[in-house]
C-alpha cells in the first residue's frame, strides 16, 4: 500500500496537548464565569445554507466564506463567525425563547484568508450577549462580565475602555453631519494607528466634511482625565444635546453600579476616543487592553448594537454583546509565563515497577483520583529511568515507585521531579502528602 | 430589505440552552474523568485534504462524506469521525510527541446520511485512546475509565461486557479457518439481532464453511455463567491454543485488577458474543450497556486494535481506545428524569425592583457569585409579576427582591420559586442562607 502522506491543509493547524490544554483551561474559565451571570449556553450548526451566510460582512467578507453544494444540491456554507448564525438563530427562536434572552456561544469559525500574516483558517470564537433589551443595566453587566472574565484568567493589570456612540452622535446632529456617521467613524477609528492629522484629512476626503468640522469631532475624542472630570467637562461643552447628555448619564450609571458592584475605579476608563468603525453599534462601546502588554491589541471588544437580526425577521431586536479574543489573550498567558508548558492534564504518574503489582498501582490511582488528584499509571513495565525520563518530558510533577521491598514495609516512594527529591511514605498517608505537595 | 427565511440545514440542528446545559454538563464529566487518568486533549482542524479521509471507510462512507473544491482549488473534506484525523495526527507527530500517547478528543464530525431515521449530519463524538504500547495494562485502564464515566455521569446500574478476539482466534486457528475471519465476525457480529439459526446460515453462505464449524463457532460465543465458571470452560475446553490462551489470561488479568482497584464485581462481565464486526480489532473488545433499558443499545464501545495509522506512516502504533455514545447517554439521561428542564446555568434571579438600586443588586450578584452561586439580575425594572414568571419559566430556583422597605431594614425577600413560599433573610446572612437553599 503506498502512503498518504500525512499533513494538515494551508491554513490550518492540529493542537497537540500541549497547546490544548490551555485552550481547554480558558474555555472553562469563561465559562464558568458566563454561567455565574446567568448567560445559557447555545451552539448552531457549522453549515449554513449560504443565503444564511453571505451578504452579511461586505463583498470582501464574501470571498473568504467556504461555498460549495452539498449532496441534496444546496448552496451551503461554512459560518464565518459566531455573530451571523445568532442573528440566524435569534429570528427563528426567539418566539419559544423569550426576551431578555442572554447566550453564549463558543466554537470554531472558518475563513479563507491570506495565510501570508500568520492567519489561520479555522480559529475558535467566543461571544457572549445579552438581546431584547434597551436596558442599561444589560450594559453594565457586559463590562462586570469582562471584568471577571480577565481576572478569573488571571490578569491583574487591564483597563476596560469605555465609549457611548451617543456622546458622539449628538455632536454629530448639533454640527449637522448626523447623516456621515458612518464614514467619520471609521475615518476616528484610525485614530491610534494613524494619528488625529491624518484622520482629519481622512475625514474631509472620505465625508466631505470641512476641516473645522473634523476638529470639533477630534476634540470630542480628544476629552482626556479621570473618569469624573471628562464626563463633567463632556456634560458642561456637549450635554445641552438630548443625544449626548443620555449617552453621559448611561457612562455614569455605568461607573457608579460597576463600583457600587465591588469593581476597582482604575479598571474602568472613560475613552471618548475608542468607537469601532462599524455603524452597527448604536450605544455603549468597550474594549480592553492589557496595561503591561499594549502592543498585544484589544483583548475583548463589545458594544450595543440596535438591530441583531433585521436580515431575517422584522422584529426588532436590540442587544449588547461582547467578543473575547480567546488567541490573543493565549499569546499573552503564553508571553508571561502563565502557562506551564506540559503536555499532561495529570500531576501524578505512578510507575510500573513490578508489572505483578499492576492491581496495587491502580488502587492508589483510584483513591488519588477520588480527591481530583490526576493521576496516570505508566503501562508497561519498563526500566524506571525510561518511565521517570517519560514522566519530566510530559511534566508531570510527582513519580510514586514500589517494589516488593515498598510494598513489604507498605510504604511509597514518592519523587518530586523538579527537585528530583524523594520521600518515603506510608501508604496510610500517600494520599494526603501527594495532595500537600500539589497545592 | 426582503427578508431571508432564518432555518437551518435538512438534518442539522440549533441547540438551545435547555439541550446545550446537559450537553456542557456531560462533556465536562467526561473530560474530568479522562484528564483524571492522564488522558491529555488534543484537536485536529475540520478540513482536512480530501484523500487523508476517503478509502478509509469503503465506498457506503465515502459517499457521505463532505467534499469540495477550497480557495486555492485544493480538493478537501468535512471529518466524518475522529478516529480517521487521529491516524493522520499520530502520523504526523507521534516522532515529537512520544509513546505511549493517550488522548482524548471531542467534537463534531459531519456525514451527510439519509435522515429518514432521525439521524443528524451533524453529530459529537467523544473518544479517548492510548497507543504505543501493546500492554495489558492499557486496556484495563479502557474498562476502568468506561466504569468512571458512567459514574460519573450518574448511572449505577450498568454491564461493561468484555472479550478478546485472541479467544476467538485461536479456535479459528484450530480448526483451520483462520483466513475467514472476516466474514465469520461480521456474522457473528449480528448474534443478538438475527439468533443462532441465521447467523449459522449466514456462516456457511459467506464464509463457506460448514454448518459443522459454524456450530463450533457459535458454541464458543454461548458459554455462559459468572466470570470465574466461563474462564475455567474456556480454559479447559480451548486453552490448549497459545493465543486462545493468551486471551484468556488477559481476561483473567483485567478482572484481578480491576477488582484489586476497586471496581464492583457485578460491573464487567466475560461475554464471549460480543465481538464487534471490523476486522479492524485484534484484542480486547469492551461493550457498554445499562441494565435498566437494555433497548438503548451500546452508550460506550471500544477495543484494542494492531494498528492506528497504517495509511499514513511505516511505523506500528498498536492502541486500545473506545468512543462514548454521547447523543444515546443523553437520551437515556432524558428518559431517566436525570436532567432537570432548565434552560438557565445560574439558579438565582435578583429581582430588578428600584433601577436606582441596581448597584446594590449586582453588589448583591457579585457576593453570591463569589462562592460559585449563578446569580442573575433582571435587567429592566419591570413589573415584579412579569420577572417572577420569568424565573420559573428558565427554571431558576430562588429569587431575591427588596424594595425601599427590605433595603431600609436591612433584607432581601428569599422566594423559593417551586413552592412559591417566601422568607425575609438579613442581608448579613444571606449569601449563607441561599447556599443552604440551594444544596
Amino acid at each position: 500500500m503506498s502512503l498518504i502522506e500525512p499533513r494538515t491543509l494551508k491554513g490550518f493547524r492540529d493542537y497537540p496537548p500541549a497547546l490544548m490544554i490551555p485552550r481547554e483551561r480558558m474555555l472553562e474559565t469563561a465559562r464558568r464565569v458566563f454561567r455565574s451571570y446567568g448567560f445559557a449556553p447555545i451552539d448552531t450548526p457549522a453549515l449554513e445554507y449560504a443565503e444564511i451566510l453571505t451578504g452579511k460582512g461586505g463583498e470582501e467578507s464574501d470571498r473568504l466564506i467556504y461555498q460549495f453544494k452539498d449532496h441534496g444540491g444546496r448552496d451551503v456554507a461554512l459560518r464565518f463567525d459566531l455573530t451571523v448564525p445568532f442573528a440566524r438563530f435569534a429570528a427563528q427562536h426567539i418566539g419559544q425563547l423569550g426576551t431578555p434572552f442572554k447566550r453564549y456561544h463558543m466554537g470554531p469559525v472558518w475563513r479563507g484568508e491570506n495565510t501570508a500574516h500568520g492567519r489561520y483558517r479555522e480559529f475558535w470564537q467566543c461571544d457572549f450577549d445579552t438581546i431584547g433589551t434597551h436596558a442599561n443595566a444589560a450594559d453594565i453587566e457586559i463590562a462586570l462580565v469582562i471584568h471577571d472574565l480577565m481576572t478569573s484568567l488571571g490578569f491583574e493589570r487591564f483597563s476596560i475602555r469605555i465609549n457611548n456612540r451617543l456622546v458622539l452622535n449628538g455632536l454629530l446632529e448639533n454640527i449637522g453631519l448626523a447623516d456621515r456617521a458612518v464614514p467619520l467613524l471609521r475615518a476616528l477609528d484610525k485614530l491610534p494607528k494613524i494619528g488625529a492629522d491624518k484622520v482629519c484629512d481622512e475625514m474631509q476626503r472620505t465625508a466631505g466634511v470641512t476641516a473645522d468640522q473634523a476638529r470639533q469631532i477630534l476634540a470630542l475624542a480628544a476629552l482626556q482625565g479621570d473618569n469624573e472630570s471628562v464626563l463633567n467637562r463632556l456634560e458642561a461643552e456637549y450635554g445641552s444635546n438630548a443625544r449626548t447628555a443620555e449617552g453621559i448619564r448611561r457612562l455614569r450609571e455605568l461607573l457608579a453600579v460597576a463600583t457600587e458592584a465591588g469593581i476597582p475605579r482604575d479598571r474602568l476608563t472613560i475613552d471618548l476616543a475608542i468607537c469601532r468603525g462599524l455603524d452597527y453599534y448604536t450605544g455603549t462601546i468597550y474594549e480592553t487592553f492589557r496595561l503591561d502588554k499594549t502592543d498585544i491589541g484589544n483583548v475583548c471588544s463589545s458594544g450595543r448594537y440596535g438591530n441583531l437580526a433585521s436580515h431575517y425577521t422584522k422584529q426588532q431586536l436590540p442587544g449588547v454583546g461582547a467578543s473575547l479574543g480567546l488567541d490573543r489573550l493565549l499569546a499573552a498567558m503564553e508571553e508571561l509565563g502563565m502557562i506551564r508548558d506540559v503536555s499532561t492534564p495529570a500531576p501524578v504518574l505512578i510507575v510500573q515497577f513490578d508489572p505483578a503489582r499492576l492491581g496495587a498501582y491502580q488502587n492508589l490511582a483510584r483513591r488519588l483520583r477520588g480527591f481530583g488528584i490526576g493521576t496516570e499509571v505508566y503501562p508497561e513495565a519498563k526500566k524506571i529511568g525510561a518511565q521517570l525520563q517519560y514522566a519530566e518530558r510530559r511534566g508531570f510533577s510527582l513519580a510514586l515507585i514500589a517494589g516488593s521491598e515498598e510494598f513489604a514495609q507498605r510504604v511509597w516512594k514518592v519523587k518530586h521531579l523538579a527537585t528530583r527529591t524523594e520521600t518515603a511514605v506510608d501508604d496510610a498517608e500517600v494520599v494526603e502528602f501527594v495532595r500537600s505537595r500539589l497545592t
